[in-house]
Formats: C-alpha cells, structure tokens, sequence
C-alpha cells in the first residue's frame, strides 16, 4: 500500500480494500459468485487437484468482487477495468464468465507483463528469494544484488568481450533499463550498440542500471516514507 | 433467532453469530481452517464432487470458526460444547481433525435428533415442504396438517381397529407426543396402551396431539412476539 501510495495515485480515487478487514463488504459478495462457480472450473484453470486446499478453491470468489464492488457500493451497474499483472489473468477469466450471471458486466483487463528475474529466467522477479531487488532495499544493496545475479549478455573475458560484443536482448541490465529505467530511446539505442560491439562492458552496463535504480529508489523511499501519515486516508471506509 | 430467544435463551449467555455481518470476525479464522483443509477431505465427507461450487466446498471453514471462537474472543484457549442436529456431524468431525493443528481444542459435541417427518418418511421434517408444522403456523394450520399428513399406525376402517389395535411405535403423532408433548411418562403410557389395544382411534390420539402443539404454539408465539424488541441485544458485537 505504501508503495502504491509512493508511486503517485490519489486518496480522492484510490481506495485499498483489504480481504480481511473488509470481508464485512467482501464475504456476502464472494458467496454469491461461489455459488455460480465449479469445483471443476477452478481446479481446471488454476491446475489444483483434490489434496489443495479448499482455501486456494474458494479464493477466485473474494477476487472477482473488486469487479462488480463499485456496482455495489453506487447503487447502479457500473463497468469495471482491472489492471493486473498476468498471472492474475485466470481469476478474470473465471470472473468475466460469472458476473453477466449476477447481473454486472464482465470486467475489462489491462494485463501488465513482469520485470524478468535478475537470474535471466522465465517469471517474476518478485518469486525470485533472495535475488529480487525490493523496494526498501538500500544503495549497497542494490549494488550487490545487480553485480551477483543480473543475468549478462557479456563474453567471459574482456578481451573476449571486446572482440566479439556482448548480446543485449538476453541481458538482464539491458532488459530492465528498456523495460522500466531509461525513459529515453536514444540512449538506450547507444547502450544497446555499445555493448553489441563490445565497446561497452557488462560491469559498466551493471553500473548504468545501478546509478538508474539507486536514483529511483531514493526519491521512491523518501515518498514511501511521507506515505505512512496518508494511509488511514486511503483504506476504503465503508 | 426469535424461535431461540422465545425457548429462553438470556441475552447476557447467548451471543448470535450471522456469517455475512460477523464475517470480519469469522472470515480471517475461517481462512485459517480453510488452509489445513483438502478438497479430498470436504468431498469424502459431504459426497461432494467437481460439479459442487466452491462455496460448498469451502463452507466447513465457516462452519468450524464458532468451535474456537470463545478462544479468540477471550485470548485464552477454550474448551468448546456444540449443539447441533446430527446432519452438522460432518462439518464438526472435519473441525475436530484441524483444530488443534491450529492450538485450539477439538470441539465436543451434543447431537440432537430430529423430530421426524409428518409423513413417517426418515430423516428431518424441516425437509418436507409444505407437510412440515411450522413455529408461526396458526391453530387451523396445525389441525390441518396433522389431520391430513401425519402417518397413522390405525388400522383402515374404526371397526378393523377396534379389533386389531393400532401400532403407536410407528404411529408419527405418538412419536411426536413421546419425543417432545407430553412429559408425563404415565400419561403416555396409557395413551400407548389404550392405542394398541383399539380403544383409541387415530382421529381421537391425532386430537390430543394438535391440542398440545396448539397450546405450546400459543405460548411460543407470544413469546416469540415479545422476543422481536429483545433482538438486537442478542445479535454479538464486536
């Protein structure tokens, strides 16, 4: 919450609801979409079977509410878009085949895709123990992590490296400064060139993203910060 | 509630629990339960399958919350008595099984059995639509009823029973009278005796029934009336 709260949105339009503190609001909402939803759906969509636990199968039903909540909450039918990264993806698929049945409109997605794990392999960095950059994590270490795990596209040896280029587009650093860190192309393009000519090194790559992370966190931490006094404001009151 | 607070349940020992107004209170223990508990286990016990919806599935979770609620309330670990009708077996038996992996106390039980169906048929008459005595019903209502469904254990015509005698130990308004209206080991006795023997005719035996159950209906909706005000001073708060 604090780190949403940090990146910029609004207490006028923003408004945290929390399974179970809100389940008050929540509960008779998620029964009503249990009961439109199979054993056999579920488990078919998120591959459970009969030794899960009938937690992990109820649970689509408490994450299809926020869809039709404000339907609820103004009294009149009301589209929902649900921004959420795609794994999420199956309780909203589940949740767009249930709500016409309740009388709502299906939701709308906007399907955010992942940082890729420092370590280069498939997923999210946040599964990644350990390895993940966290948004508290201080400068040295950021530093650390990045110079440990980030995947690098390098040769072995310098010289190696000089001669032959290193390979951008399965670089790590590379991925997460196109992805989210260097907002500008032009200067993304020269470090992509840099480093595939072998004119740049990984740890001068590494170095870029560091500086560009450390930069960000820094204005991030001091915003997390101020955001502590503004969280009563943003939990949803019913 | 009102039928409850009508047989004299005191406010000041009797707290009302309702799933969807409690559910902050019950929810995050019921999720509790919910992780220790397989889809396996909910369906050998309820004869569930993958076409039950989720809210069947997970309900037990719900269920179980009340057996170690006095626990949480109190901040002590709590011994637990449940009064229950045998059908609720299942949901406490599941119960017993998880909560000391949680640091409570299995549950005990008393199990309660049901009044029978008018028609004679097995299992409980809240299950007979239409043919089951309700609290509410009127005087007319309950001669009505019994007089067209109760099972009789008469014989066809007066003069075949006057004969052969009936039989009171499959007869559904004697059952009624020895399980619940009449206290009087001897007055039943008689009863029994004067049945079996013909001297009593069905129409004579289902007369005394309707009179009781009129008469403790009378008291019960005066005080089921009365119990309306007393309401909210049941209902638990948080």
């Amino acid at each position: 919450m604090l780190d949403i709260i940090a990146i910029g949105f609004k207490p006028e339009k923003t408004h945290f609801i929390i399974d179970t503190k809100h389940a008050n609001l929540m509960y008779p909402e998620a029964i009503k979409v249990a009961k439109k939803l199979t054993a056999s759906s579920v488990k078919a969509s998120f591959g459970l079977n009969d030794s899960s636990n009938v937690g992990q199968l109820f649970y689509t039903s408490m994450q299809a509410v926020p869809a039709f909540l404000p339907s609820i909450i103004r009294h009149k039918k009301m589209a929902c878009l649900i921004p959420h990264a795609v794994d999420q993806d199956p309780h909203f698929r589940l949740t767009r085949d249930i709500l016409p049945k309740l009388g709502y409109y299906k939701p709308c997605s906007i399907q955010c895709s992942f940082l890729p794990p420092l370590t280069g392999s498939s997923g999210k960095m946040g599964n990644t123990q350990g390895a993940a950059i966290h948004l508290t994590d201080s400068s040295k270490e950021v530093e650390r992590k990045i110079k440990k795990y980030a995947f690098s596209g390098g040769e072995a040896t310098i010289e190696e490296h000089r001669k032959k280029g290193g390979n951008p587009d399965i670089d790590v650093s590379y991925q997460y400064l196109r992805m989210f860190f260097e907002p500008s192309d032009e200067k993304l393009e020269k470090i992509y060139n840099d480093y595939k000519s072998g004119k740049m090194l990984t740890g001068e790559l590494k170095e870029i993203l560091i500086k560009k992370i450390n930069s960000y966190l820094k204005k991030h931490q001091e915003k997390r910060k101020k955001a502590e006094k503004q969280l009563s404001k943003f939990i949803y009151k019913e």
